[in-house]
Order: structure tokens, then sequence, then C-alpha cells
């Protein structure tokens, strides 16, 4: 059943695969397509909003008195998507952790490159402290460049002294711009989406001339200590399959508490086809208890 | 207060620490204190038995009406501990999987160097097949060499056609005898219990002369593919860090289910010490809900 499952999800995506050559508005338009298939589940109200002028979509699960927040970042190489097309698999997350979700519509390259991104989405979180919520109510969670993002947060948060949220759930992080993962090669073949050519089309529209080893370029390169707990999750039919791993490594060895937590022979973000493939329902399940267990924890030692 | 805890437990465990330039009678006396001095809990019985010729110790909590077999494997880098002193940390898995445990007293180095305990563990896995025990209602744990010796089993099962168990769950595994760790340099400070000097002295007691980069020796360099799923945990205060964070990256790139679990500031096998460390029992928690999810739905596949 679930072999089946996943057989056609891949299937599927091929016919979505980025060519490398394409332009970012065919790019734009193509991801669009792959992700509006998937209707809003009716339950769900998404609203436009905004954190200290930086534009947000909020997620709310109707019925489900929210009690915490999780601050969102989509994916996208930092280039495509936005904050309303993550809006399905935002709300999988905040269904399960009880929490509103606020999605950042952090601008995108190359019409803004870094660190516009790293911008938006620090100011954010220091909105949404200024405006009365309490850290340890708070978890981060993003997908692909938008997981990247939300440990390029949590590292930025720290050097400006703030306080850190309870924890932060990241899906196939996308955290080395300069590809050097091991699975950029080895996985080329089981991955139906992206491809090293791919991304390294994209990553000069981000990076725009800075160094791609920056920390808040390229967060498996940064000093990741004092980070809350880390959920990581991955596929293993992916090229960024190793941005996972390492990210773990690097993280444990800095002395963060560390979950990863792979599935195999499942695609890139395989969390967004919760509908169609048991092993994402099952992943969003087993990340939204940890996350539970940690904004309750943190609940406890700040009260 | 877990601070305090953990603390209180490095005190401890500095005061234990394995000399590298002690002889191995005074180093197995040293650890049979240090393990004895956890006294087994009033509901645990333990008795000898043998599987194969193998001899082992089952492992019962009273009360509980096992309907899974945990084949456990103790650490002691081959050459120390045994299957009986294991008892109360074995005892704590079974408890949580509603399982026997079964502890395999596998021979020890430097009397009976490798292949014995491999060949000791296969046999005693292969006997419990032929007693007619389910392979989806067996688990294997293991810690320390005993992780390492675990993942060996289930690469040495498989190259043997056997059929594997439903997972596995290590505790600081330690599976690269060479002792390639980046951790064996940058955690040496940092842990009260190992060094590379004590691991060196006692790792040609087990490989005699043969090549620690074998397979079988060091699962970290077989071949992963086809294993069932791995349950990994380590602590961050341990030269062995990187061993449980490279396993962990060798088998998802070879397609392997993994769950890695990170506890910060804790040392080796920090899960023996549940009776005084918060964070013991909480990873023993959840690592005893994933093997029973792992029991259950093999239990589902093969009805």
């Amino acid at each position: 059943m679930s072999a089946e499952q996943r057989e056609n999800l891949d299937a599927i995506l091929r016919q979505s695969a980025f060519p490398a050559d394409s332009d970012v508005n065919e790019q734009r338009r193509q991801l669009r397509k792959l992700l509006s298939a998937q209707p809003l589940p009716a339950d769900v109200t998404v609203t436009a909003a905004a954190l200290s002028g930086v534009p947000t979509a909020e997620i709310t699960v109707n019925g489900i008195d929210p009690r915490h927040v999780v601050l969102y970042f989509h994916g996208g190489v930092y280039v495509l998507g936005d904050a309303f097309l993550a809006a399905d698999l935002a709300s999988q997350i905040g269904r399960r952790t009880r929490a509103k979700v606020i999605s950042v519509d952090y601008r995108l390259a190359p019409e803004h490159p870094y660190p516009a991104a790293v911008d938006d989405a620090l100011a954010a979180y220091e909105a949404l402290l200024r405006n009365g919520t309490a850290p340890s109510d708070i978890a981060f969670a993003g997908e692909s460049a938008g997981g990247g993002l939300a440990i390029a947060t949590l590292v930025n948060a720290r050097d400006h002294g703030l306080p850190l949220p309870a924890a932060a759930f990241v899906m196939s992080p996308y955290v080395d711009l300069t590809l050097a993962g091991a699975t950029m090669d080895t996985k080329r073949e089981a991955d139906p989406l992206l491809s090293p050519q791919a991304l390294q089309a994209r990553v000069a529209d981000y990076t725009s001339g800075q160094d791609a080893t920056l920390g808040l370029i390229s967060p498996i390169f940064a000093d990741l200590s004092g980070l809350p707990p880390l959920i990581i999750q991955a596929g293993t039919n992916e090229v960024l399959l190793d941005d996972a791993l390492r990210l773990a490594r690097e993280a444990a060895t800095a002395d963060v508490e560390v979950t990863l937590d792979i599935t195999p022979r499942v695609p890139h973000v395989f969390q967004a086809y919760h509908a169609i493939l048991d092993e994402a329902a099952a992943a969003l399940d087993r990340a939204g208890q940890l996350l539970s267990a940690h904004l309750a924890s943190a609940e406890r030692v700040t009260a």
C-alpha cells in the first residue's frame, strides 16, 4: 500500500521536477501549480496580516483554541513560493500543536537577495516577542530553504541577545548553499524533484556575491551552540538528505538537543503529501508530539 | 534540578573513569562495582538460560505478560561486563515494550577475540528464530560495544539470509574501533568516563590482528542497506558521540529508517542512571514508545 503510494508520488513529482534552465517566473508558476493542487482543509482559515511591516499569513484551524504560536518559514530556494502557498503544510503543524501558525512572507531573491530573508525573519520574530508572546510559547518550523532560514534565525536571534523559542522543527532543511552534501551526487537519481544543477542555478540569486559559507546563508557552517531542541526530518530520496544529516551532527556536537527522523524512500518535503502518503501523516504526528512536549515543558520552566 | 543531577552524575563517573594503564581484571572489577551500585528493581527476575549453547540471562518484569522479545547485548568494549550486570538497564527496555529480555552472555576478549562475540550473537538470534519466535516480535537492543554488536548482528543476519527483527535500539553505540570519530578529540574533556587512550588500550584485545575496519568489527564501515528501523541514542558528553552521529548518517544514506535522539550534556550510556537522572528515564520512555510502535506495526504486516 505504502510502496504503491510512494511510487505514485514519485511519478507525479518527476513531472514537476525543476529544470536547471528555466527562468524564475516559470519556476514560480510551476511551484504554485504543484502546491495549489492540494486544496486547503475546510476547517483552515488563512488571513493576511503583518509583523513589524513584514507580511504574514496567519493560519488557524477552526475549533482549536490556540495556546502556542508556530512561526513558519516556507521553502523555495529563497526564490520561489510564498507564505500562503505553504498554508496546508503549515496548518498540519498548527493542528498537531494546538498553535496559531504565522507564516512569514519574507522577501525573495533575486529581487531581494541575502540578507533580506534573514532580516525579515528576525524582524517578524522580534515583533512577535514585542507583542507579548512568551518565547516558551513559540516554536519555529520550516521546510527546505525555510528550514535553513529557521535555523539561521535561531543563530541570528541568539547573536542579537534575544530569548529563543522552545524548539524548531525543520523538514528537509536546505542549510548548505555550497551544495557540498555527499547526497548531491549519491541521491541524484533517486530524487524526483531536485538536482544539484537546478539548485546551483538559483544559488547566486540569493547569495548575490556574498560568500555562501556565511553562517546566516548556510547555517551548517554557523556556531550552533545554545540553540533550542531541533527536530529534523528528511526522506532518503533527496539530494538534500545530507544537509539534514550534517545539521544533526553539527548541532549535536554543539550540545544541542537533536531528534533526527529519517523516512526511507520518500522525497524532499514528503510531509506536504500527507493526503496521499501514509509516511507523511505519521512523520507529522511524531513531530507534533515532540513539539508539543517542548512547548509544554518550556511552559513549566518559565511558569 | 536536572543540571544538578547531571553534575552529580559527572562527579560520580569521574571517580570510575577507566585508566588506560590498568589491566583487564582490574577494569572488570571496576565496572562490576559501578554497575552493582544500582540494585535491581524488586519486580525484576533474572534467570540463567542459554540459546543454542550460548549462555543468556532471561530478564522479566513481574506482572507483565511478555508479547515480544528484546535480544540484548551488553557493553564493555568486548572485554568487560556480562549479561547479568546489564539486567537493570535491559529490564527498563523490557518494561517499556512489554517484552521478555534475553541478554546474551557472548564470549569476551582477550580470551575470545573477534569473531567470538559476533558468532555468539548470531547463534543466539538463530536459535531464537528456530525456537519459533517470529522476527516481527523481536527487537535488538544494546549499549556501547553491545550497540555495535547489535548492528553487526543485523548485518551478519542479513548476509546469512535470515529474516531481520522489527527494529534495533542502540545506546551510545561503539561502532568504529579505528576510533576515527571527531569527538574522540573534541569531547575528551567533557567525557567523564571514556578516553581515546582507554579505548585504544583494549582494541587489540578484540581485533587480535584482524583489520578494525571489517564491517562486523566496526559496522560503521559495513553496508547497512536492508536493515530494519534503527533508534540511536547518545549524550553529548562522550567521545563516542560521533559514532552515533556517523551511524545515523551511514544508515540513512543506505535508505534505513533512522531515529537519532541526542540528549545534551549527559555521559556515555546515560540511560543506565535512570534512577538519578531525569533525562535517562525520558530517553528510555521515547525509545520504548518507538520500539513498541515498530513491534506492533511489524505484527500487522506479518499477520
